[in-house]
């Protein structure tokens, strides 16, 4: 590997550590930072021409900035996210969804998915919006897209505080994890939007 | 107008300091910020249920977080946005766009568009996306939408460093100002993209 005089890595260094057999994937994935193997997607996806789907940043509330060493915040805190982490555009249409992992066997606790997130989902939904919930199920290594208006209903009747493993097995759409991209959410999306199966 | 204890006032209130006289609202816009005018006018569209459409956050990389003060940022720095500042949902369509002000009485200068904005409308408008420009024009105290592709050929092209205010007011959609909402963006959206003229 090029060291760098400045340290920095390229995209294909950075990820060139990882084995490339599917055996050395799925047991890295095992205590993934599943947060990272998204953005690694989205990126990747941008930078084939597939889809722009971006993060939003974390907001946050700036209180006091030194302007004497150069504009640093030295004051500042985290704010919520009021709306989903996730928004872009794919084959003409709005994409908007929220990643959530769990570490148990049996369900995904509705506490973990917030009353703002499910309003804003309710919006985009209701203005023509493709909306969903990517759900990392990691006792079982696995991962779910998980369409928005059934978290919503979910959400809304409360009849249980959490949603069983198995129905986001049996609603969703298994999101394939690989090597590059490690999520193929696009491929899920033409499933369960376009109507597309892809093996 | 009701004073309460925090000292917060809510939508309407902060909104009844201004009179409601056309000439005042155009008064009030010369020395306008724009910026809040923007997402007045977003929120406005929110919760008229007519789009979903929202500021992203500044990205601010975070150096240090103290959290014996529970969680308070102690050394940040604001970053570049890669993107735009704007993005969502209306009538189905992914929207995004990024809003500049000039006070100049001849032209937009191209210097204020970062090379970074003009390669994510590009991507935009790839996928399908609406993309453009809001575009307040100080001295003549209108505020026009600008389609991203004429900006990113006149961006490309480079036989100019600005953008002609002529060029601006003759390809654009004039975006209509009022009350409420501040800036009539939606149906500026309608007439560029959707072939509606609304007056």
């Amino acid at each position: 590997m090029v060291n760098y005089p400045n340290g920095k890595k390229t995209f294909f260094e950075t990820k060139s550590k990882i084995k490339h057999t599917k055996e050395n994937v799925v047991y890295k994935n095992r205590g993934m930072d599943f947060e990272s193997d998204i953005n690694l997607s989205l990126e990747f996806f941008d930078e084939q021409g597939l889809a722009i789907i971006t993060k939003r940043p974390t907001p946050i509330n700036v209180v006091h900035v030194d302007y004497t060493k150069g504009a640093r915040i030295t004051d500042a805190y985290f704010e919520k996210q009021s709306t989903t982490d996730y928004n872009g555009v794919y084959r003409g249409k709005y994409i908007d969804f929220e990643a959530k992992n769990t570490l148990s066997k049996t369900s995904l606790p509705l506490h973990n998915i917030t009353t703002h997130q499910i309003s804003h989902l309710k919006k985009v939904l209701k203005h023509g919006g493709i909306a969903f919930f990517v759900i990392s199920l990691e006792s079982l290594n696995k991962v779910y897209l998980l369409d928005a208006q059934y978290v919503i209903d979910f959400f809304e009747n409360k009849t249980r505080c959490s949603i069983p493993l198995s129905d986001i097995i049996e609603k969703g759409i298994e999101i394939k994890q690989g090597y590059m991209p490690r999520l193929e959410i696009l491929k899920a999306i033409d499933e369960a939007y376009f109507h597309e199966k892809n093996d």
